[in-house]
């Protein structure tokens, strides 16, 4: 695996620092000169008024060297685009989405010992609310635990509520999960999830594009969520208040390509009022298995998830015609064919034909009286039937009166 | 209001009784000839191979004037396609479905005082399981109760769980309510909700086009579902299993071009399954609140419902710029305009520009090491957010060590 040079690296681990992300002006500096050209430039003051506008208020602060040592302090590394192990082909996105100001990210520091792209080869965003709700936790867990299961990396902002959940379940499921901080790669945010960031980077990775100490802010989050929509296929929110952060994530998603799921729950949750409103009004796919997460961002139809198991009837297979012949059988007492005609309103001759065909497959039998249903049906379910509007009776119901 | 005439109305009664529902071939005979001289062919055995197979079995029972006299007895009438109170406009939709099977009736038995046509003006279909849960039937009451409230027509189909939540949130609201039975007029399908039937047929209507005396069979339920979809702009699903007749209903409300909607629920509800299922494999429209409800099956955007109401942060009306700023501002002891450009990346000029600025919309002020944040945010909000990413705390928070 090739590597980036000492230099090239420095010069990145400057431009972290001198930079606060997304710093559009400087992306495309990095581009057209190269980094080492492009740190030389900021450093000096000799760039184009936009780019000093990103890079002004703190151009003078010259400590790569001393934030790499720092990162490696905390086991961590600066992982940069010149790297073969920079996810090169998840962040290629960004180069479409630059119009809508996401920017993919000047380097990434790195906690964690298996490379970055090997990580995100395939990968799934599981986000949500802070506040989460029993349900939702119970929800991120199961769905982080199936996708690394399957050996789909969970990616998440290691936030409390859906984000522990989400990463906890993978790594219960011993699947790999990545975080993503808005907050150098040397602290832990929130502090009650240190032991939980460190597990994570014991097998998978965490990651953040502020150099060390950098501590946590709003915008930050915000500037977070593009990389966990970036750097993966798809992105599920779990949990969601009207206003949540894990919208943002999913708009960024969307504006990737990349597509945006909801997990549904009780309208009468507010934590579920953002994911209904993704699938009403965003057209988010509604997941509610970890089979239509990986279904929805399967390749090639490869994934495709079986449908929910429904009960089988023992008059599935009947025709309409049939199954009202079927269904003018009495269970108690019988009828003639001439009475089983009546009451179905099928012709004579065919039920006539069709009482002997039902016989044979045990939908009916002879009686004294004439036909009647038999007691038993040929083969009942396996499983409970779900459906609600006819389990009571398998026959005709016989009102009163 | 004019009606038909009586030998009209007796051909019909008797086409009623002798063919079972859905009868196309008759159905097309009807349209060609007129009911009274079709009536004279089916009796006669005069008819096309097609129509003799839905009409063989009964077409020698000639008992209009016992069917009518019983109706009568129970409180209801037969409406025809030639009565100004038939619902000639919703059922217009079948003309155009003929082809998938979708026929309708032939005429409807009817036990309510109002026109049938002015029910069903404005109508929407709530419909789900038997087996439903508390949330479900919550869900149908709430939704009965607020489309009723505003003067919509609830149609469902009586049955225990999500449709008798449906019909009896309707009649809390005072409002109008209709029933569509699969047993004759005359009878109560399911016998526990013969009160609640006389209730409904007090102020709306119960209807049923089979004659009096039928008796609910299966699949008389899924010809049923037929005209609760047809009758109505749209239907919604609260509550279906895997399998189920709601789904069927659903299925037919799209056939007839109506909007078709459905309640989502908890993933871990086997009750919710169906509904999720409509969602997000059939492009049902996902509806929590009777806002979204009246907004889908609104006209010409009459009915939008407004978003759900958002809290406001008191920094909301911040660009990102500013926000950056104030952000780096301290809420203990202070930070000079060196120190908050540096912080927040933006640069010094700006800042000096900026903090003024803040200071007068109060999210700044000075103090003697410099600006802080104000201990009291300007504006709190009246309500708590449910955002949950940010929610604890409003400035940048400070993580450990």
């Amino acid at each position: 695996m090739s590597t980036a040079d000492h230099e090239v690296r420095t010069a990145r681990a400057y431009l972290s620092r001198v930079a606060e992300p997304p710093a559009p002006a400087l992306a495309t500096l990095v581009t057209h000169v190269g980094p080492v050209l492009a740190a030389h430039l900021v450093r000096s003051g000799e760039v184009p008024p936009e780019v000093g506008k990103e890079t002004d208020a703190r151009r003078l602060v010259h400590q790569p060297e001393h934030d790499l040592a720092a990162a490696a302090a905390a086991g961590a590394r600066l992982v940069v685009p010149e790297d073969d192990e920079w996810p090169a082909w998840p962040l290629a996105a960004f180069d479409l989405a630059t119009a809508r100001g996401l920017v993919a990210p000047l380097a990434l520091w790195v906690r964690g010992r298996q490379p970055l792209s090997e990580l995100v080869e395939r990968a799934v965003a599981v986000v949500g609310a802070r506040a989460a709700t029993a349900y939702g936790e119970t929800m991120a867990a199961e769905i982080g635990h199936g996708l690394a299961g399957r050996g789909i990396t969970v990616v998440s902002g290691a936030a409390y509520g859906i984000d522990g959940a989400a990463h906890r379940g993978a790594l219960a499921a011993e699947g790999t999960t990545l975080a993503a901080l808005a907050c150098g790669i040397d602290l832990s945010y929130p502090a009650g999830h240190t032991r939980l960031l460190d597990q994570i980077a014991a097998t998978g990775a965490v990651i953040s594009e502020y150099p060390p100490g950098s501590v946590a802010a709003r915008h930050r989050f915000l500037v977070r969520n593009r990389l966990i929509a970036g750097l993966t296929e798809g992105t599920v929110v779990v949990e969601a208040g009207v206003r949540s952060g894990s919208r943002n994530t999913a708009a960024t998603a969307r504006a990737l390509g990349r597509v945006v799921m909801a997990v549904p729950g009780p309208v009468t949750s507010a934590m579920s009022v953002g994911c209904h409103a993704l699938i009403r009004d965003e057209a988010a796919l509604l997941v509610g298995r970890v089979e239509e997460v990986v279904e929805s961002v399967g390749r090639l139809g490869l994934d495709l998830a079986d449908e929910p198991e429904a009960a089988r009837r023992h008059t599935d297979d009947l025709d309409p015609e049939t199954l009202r012949v079927h269904e003018a059988l009495p269970q108690r007492g019988g009828r003639s064919a001439e009475e089983v005609a009546f009451e179905s309103g099928v012709p004579l001759n065919r039920v006539r034909a069709l009482l002997p065909t039902l016989e044979l497959s045990g939908h009916a039998e002879r009686c004294d009286e004439g036909w009647r249903c038999p007691r038993r049906p040929r083969a009942p379910s396996t499983r409970p039937s779900s459906d609600a509007v006819l389990r009571p009776t398998r026959a005709p119901p016989h009102p009163p009166g």
